[in-house]
Order: C-alpha cells, then structure tokens, then sequence
C-alpha cells in the first residue's frame, strides 16, 4: 500500500498480519482485516504463489477473479520456505508480526519449522493463528477438507434441499468465509486483550466445528422434537410458518422467484398479504385467519399466492409486498446483483484498479464505519511488495532484497 | 454472571455491551462478543422481553431451545422503552457502556430518541452499531426483511438448487448469524482504534449487503462467464471439478450420503480414488486422466464412486476415504452432530445449566484460544440482572430498583 495518509488507513493501523493462508477460508480472514486497516503480507511460493492465484485464471500467469475478491488490500512477499534462507527471513519476519496465520494440511506447518512453540519463542507477543479442515482430538484431525467437505460433516448440506430429495449443497462458501469470520472475531479479540497484556496467544478453528455455529436454528428444531431437523425447501425449517416460501414470478425465468414471509410473530402480515394480492374477502375467514388454518391449508394458500405473482416480475412483487409492510425479496442473481446501481453507489460494491485486470468490481467490506465501507485497494501482484515489505518490516535494502531472489530465497 | 474470577473471563473482560437486539442477526453478534469475555447485557421490555423467548417455547413463560442457543453469557435487564423513566434509565446505561447495538424495524431506535446524535452527545465515547435488512440509501431501505429475505435478495437462493429446478432456500441461517458475525468483527476492529483514540463510531450493516460477502465465488463465475452463476447441485459452482458430488450411501436413509471431492489443483485425488474404490485398471485409462476426460465421462464416473459408496455406510465411507487421503465428509444430521461425542469432549459443544431447563447442550464458540473453547454460561431469565446490572453500572439500590418495578418502567 502506498497510502498518502497511513494514519487514515482504518481501525486496525499498525498491525502487521504475517499471512501464510490460501485459497479463501484463511484469506477471507485475512482480507477482512486488512480492510479495517491491518497491514496484511502474504508470503507466497515464488513459483506461482498462492494457488487460488491460478483458479481459472483468464491466462497463465494472471491472476484469477477469485483470487482477487479474497485479497484485496494486502501485499504480497514470496520467500521459498523450503530454502533455509527462506525460512530464515520468514523468522525474522514473525518476530515483527503482530498475527501470524496459515491454513495449510494438517501438519505441513510444523514440518516447515514454523509451528506455534518455534514462534512464540521468537515473539512471546504474537497471536498464532490456524485454520484447519478438522480439530485437534477428532478422529478426522489428519483429513484434506475443502469447503463442501465442511459443508457435509457440519450439517448444512443435512438441512438444505427438499422434504423428499437428497441433501443439497448450499451455493454459498460458508465452510471458507464461515470459519475465516470467525478466526477474524478471535484474532481481534486478542488482539485487543494484548494491548494491556503484551501477550499473545494460540488461536485455532476446524471448518467443521465453525459450521455448527450457522446451524443453530436447526439445532433448536432437534432440541424441542428430538429428530434431526429436516430438510424444508423453500419454507422455514422449525416449521409453522404459513404462508412463506419461494413463488414463481414472470416471466418464468430461471430466478424469477420472489421470497414472501409472513412471521408468526406478527399476524398482520398475512392480513395485509391479502390485500395486496387483491383477496380482501379472505380477511376474516375462519380456515385462514390463524397459523393452524393456514398451514391446514397452506396448498390453497400458495396458490392464490403464486397466482398473483406470476402476474408480476420479482421486482415489482417485491416493491407492492414490500411497501404494504409484508416481509419480501426477490430472488436475484449474481448479474443483477453486480450490475445494481445501488451497491456500487453505497460503496457496498467498488471498482479495483488491477494493474493487469484492469478496473474489477467486487464487493466490499459491508460494515459501514460512520457511514461509509472501507475503500477496496487491489489485490497485489505476486511478490509486488518484496522490497517494500523487507525494508520496511527488516530494514533490508535492494541489493539484499536482489541477493534473496538470486539465490531462490525469494 | 457471577464468575469467581472476573479477571479471566477472556479476552474482552470490561468491555460493557448495551444490547437492545432481538431474535438471531443481533443476538449473534453479541453472544460472540460475550463469550470473549465482554459484559453484554440484554435491554429487555418487561413484558415477555426478547420475542425469540417465545418462538417454539415448550410453554408459556419459559425460554426456547433458540433463546437459549443466541443468548448464552449474556445478563438480562428488563426496561420498558416507551416510559419516561425506562427511557431515562437506558440513556444512563449509554453512558456507561462501551457499545450499544440493536436491529429493530427501520426507524424504531430513532422514534424511540435513540438515535446515534442522541447517544453520541451522551457519550462520544460509544460505538453505536444497527444492523437493518437493507442499506441506508437503498430503494428497499425501509422494508421488513427476516434471514430468508436476505437470502433471497442477496443471492444465496439464486445459487442453491438443482441446475434444472427452482432456487432453494439454504437451511444455514447465513442472513442472520452471517450478518451477525460481520458486525463483530467491525464492533471489534473500532474497539481496537478506541483503546487509543478514545472515540466511538457509527456502524451499521444490512442483512442483504453482507451476503455478498459470502457468494464471492459465484461472482467470481460471473466474472469469467458474463452469465448468472448457475445452480450446480451437488458440484462445485464453478464448475470444472470431477468428479465432485454428494454420493448415497449404505442402508440409504434421507441423509445417508458422502460427500467426495477431488480437486483440479492435486491430481493425485483421482488416482488415489480408482484405488479405494477398487477400480485401479483405470489407472491411466486415457478416458479418465486428466480433468477434461472425467468431465466428458462424468456420468460413467459418478455411477462407479456410487456403485462403492452404496456398499458402505458413511462413516465407513468417509474413514476409507479419508485415510486414503481424498477429501471426503459424510453428510451429518443435527442428530448425530449433537451425539457426536467428539464435539463435547472437545468443547466445541457444552452443556449449559439452565434454572428452569436444566442441563442444555449447545454448540459453543467454535475458536479455541491456547486450546479451549470459552466456556457456555446460562443464557439469562427475562429481568434476572435488574439488581446486579442496574447496581454495578449505576450504582442503584434494592429500594430503586424495586420503584422502578413498580412504576412499570422495569
């Protein structure tokens, strides 16, 4: 970063994450940090860096829209680990780090000489940070995950789908974001505690454990029935809710849905619903007018449902429901999302000037501190930092910075 | 809480949350901040408090398996907003506290006079965080939204279902917690600056805007292919990946299936596949080798791993192949994840002893800091804290506390 103003960088100014994470559940850890102002480096591979970079790359050599998206604002330095002079200044480093973080194979750090005693001998301060597929004692603690093998052994894929059909695996990546949230609230933490401690400590999360913590609706189904909760569709999973679920809109395309809820909790909504899909007479009717009526009749009520907003398109479904005080969405997908004004407008979308890519648009940081989203910077180049970084973090100059890449260090 | 020793309570001790928040998206956030340790005290309306109390009670008046799951740790303090006193009494408490949250309807805090201007001026200390379904400026500002409108309108739906069927609704409550966990982390980050500059901040999150953050690799297809990042089943989004996919397993109950994956970036998934699955003359069969020829044949692959996975249950399934070292997860029920006796041996579920529900299992922060999850406390009853709370922050007598009662303002 070559920030004209380092002391506006954000809340995190002046931490140093050494970040040794890949692909996106470390990443989207680190990413998140670096957008509240940590100076986050990434230390990569010198032959192609992190593989993420080279996930459906538009050419060889070039940097992937993936990787792009969970690397924002940070640096990147490449230091061989498997040189001893590469392991060496990734050493020195870490005596100068704030946080340090990997997400590699269960036991590949510590073959490397980097587990969390070597470090903690060098910087008693630093908060050691992992990010595994499974935990430390389970009996899977030396399996490979990925983010659908979290997915399946954490009970999403269990719970997602419909009443009759196998389990489906949610589109989102909750078992890499999911988890590297949930590192970055740890990291934070004490980060925080260490400001008047001077101690660091050793954090460590397992994808499947982190998965337990989204499916807590699902353990309150199994704690008043004692089944496991079900698959549901498109309706709620603990059940009871009527009307609510995904109905067809025009003109029939492939997400041209709208999202209608009516909560248990308020017995408006399904009064006002009437009026809006033109069933005023309904008001009042003894089959409909409490849950158990409704869900006694919930095919007779999705369909007037679905017959009303089959004459409307998603966005003006949800605009009528909307404005009427009921709860409702359209379904949208990723171009509409990307190409919706408001986003970019809000600065919950922004535009990355990739020194190769060119602008990219991507979604930022969508907390807004006093208002605004914290500015998206570009994902770096592999090694763009090296010398930046080894100066500033190690005082080394050029021709130090040159001797380590000519003998493979860097 | 009562702890024995205040001072280890985690890494947040001292730290005073003033949590008007209801249901799951806040509830969330401050139970995360809660189990690191800070002091969150829950502003409840005497009458029935938190409506989450109520969602699927086992009878009136007592907590839900789903209050107790978002509230652990937390204190209770009945207030009621809408006296002058009740009023008077929580702007007291702003002053003392060092974070104030809520997720009311649009508009609600604001009405109530307690506004951001109104708090700030009280303490310009206080980091104030509001977390709405949709952005400020947003042609949707105003609307209701729930978790599954979230979903909806922020793409998780759009990328959740078979290719050729409609969207399905992900049973995670990513608009929620997802939400939840984006706020901590800022809540945190601005925490962190404040140690130093002693000035609070204005946050604020829409439940929509954060689930961009966790569809990145959909738009990362987007991206590359110009075109809505499709519904993939079983597979990976972005395609490109056999094989991949949800396979059934032995005696073929509803969630008897493994997950198995082999990943484009380690070819050796496959070879060590042929092998588990009995099939290694297919070593180096030119139809299968490489990544384009799985894909052409990806029927014919998928019926062979199906033909093994229906021999096995899928834990054995898992254990074969995890050992074998293929990324690979049985798909696990709520049921068997809470009988797992791996996760309370680990810490990563505890039980909780509630007053009137007696001992209830939950799954517990899932980061273990020097190797420990934090430890699961009550959630608390509706008013239990009135004494402690409104003694220690405000210094409050029995007798006042009791006038408060009684005047209907507690």
């Amino acid at each position: 970063m070559t920030d004209a103003n380092e002391a506006d960088r954000g809340c995190l100014n002046g931490i140093r994450v050494l970040d040794l994470t890949q692909f996106e559940a470390g990443p989207s850890c680190t990413e998140a940090l670096a957008w509240l102002g940590a100076e986050v480096v990434k230390v990569e591979n010198p032959k192609g860096g992190d593989p993420g970079r080279g996930s459906f790359a538009p050419k060889p050599g070039e940097d992937s829209a993936y990787f792009l998206l969970f690397n924002a604002n940070k640096k990147s330095v490449t230091l061989n680990l498997k040189s001893e002079r590469g392991l060496e200044v990734v050493k020195e480093m870490a005596r100068k780090a704030d946080v340090f973080i990997e997400n590699f194979a269960p036991g590949a750090i510590e073959r490397l000489g980097l587990g969390y005693e070597v470090l903690r001998e060098l910087n008693p301060a630093i908060i050691y940070a992992q990010v595994k597929g499974f935990g430390e004692g389970s009996p899977y603690q030396s399996y490979l995950a990925f983010d659908m093998i979290a997915q399946a052994c954490g009970g999403l894929m269990s719970i997602t789908g419909d009443s009759d059909g196998p389990p489906i695996k949610p589109g989102a990546t909750i078992g890499d974001t999911g988890t590297g949230m949930l590192m970055a609230i740890s990291i934070l933490a004490a980060l925080y505690r260490r400001k008047d401690t001077g101690q660091g400590e050793r954090l460590s999360v397992a994808m499947q454990d982190a998965m337990l913590h989204y499916i807590r609706v699902a353990f309150s189904v199994t704690a008043r029935t004692g089944d496991p909760a079900p698959r549901a569709g498109a309706k709620v999973l603990s059940g009871g809710n009527a009307p609510s679920g995904i109905y067809p809109c025009a003109p029939g395309g492939p997400n041209d849905y709208v999202y209608v809820y009516t909560s248990r909790a308020n017995p408006a909504h399904w009064q006002r619903l009437l009026q809006v899909i033109g069933r005023e007479e309904l008001i009042g009717d003894p089959r409909f007018d409490d849950m158990a009526g409704r869900l006694e009749h919930e095919v007779e009520v999705d369909e007037m449902i679905s017959a009303w907003t089959r004459k409307h398109d998603k966005h003006e479904a949800m605009r009528l429901l909307g404005d009427a005080g009921i709860p409702a969405g359209a379904v949208l997908d990723t171009v509409e999302l990307q190409n919706d004004p408001s986003f970019e407008q809000r600065g919950i979308m922004q535009v990355m000037e990739h020194p190769h890519r060119g602008p990219f648009k991507m979604p930022a940081w969508p907390v807004r501190h006093n208002g605004a989203s914290p500015p998206v910077a570009p994902a770096p180049t592999l090694g763009q930092h090296n010398g930046d970084v080894l100066h500033d973090w190690l005082g080394m100059d050029a021709a130090q910075v040159a001797a380590l890449r000519d003998e493979g260090a860097a």
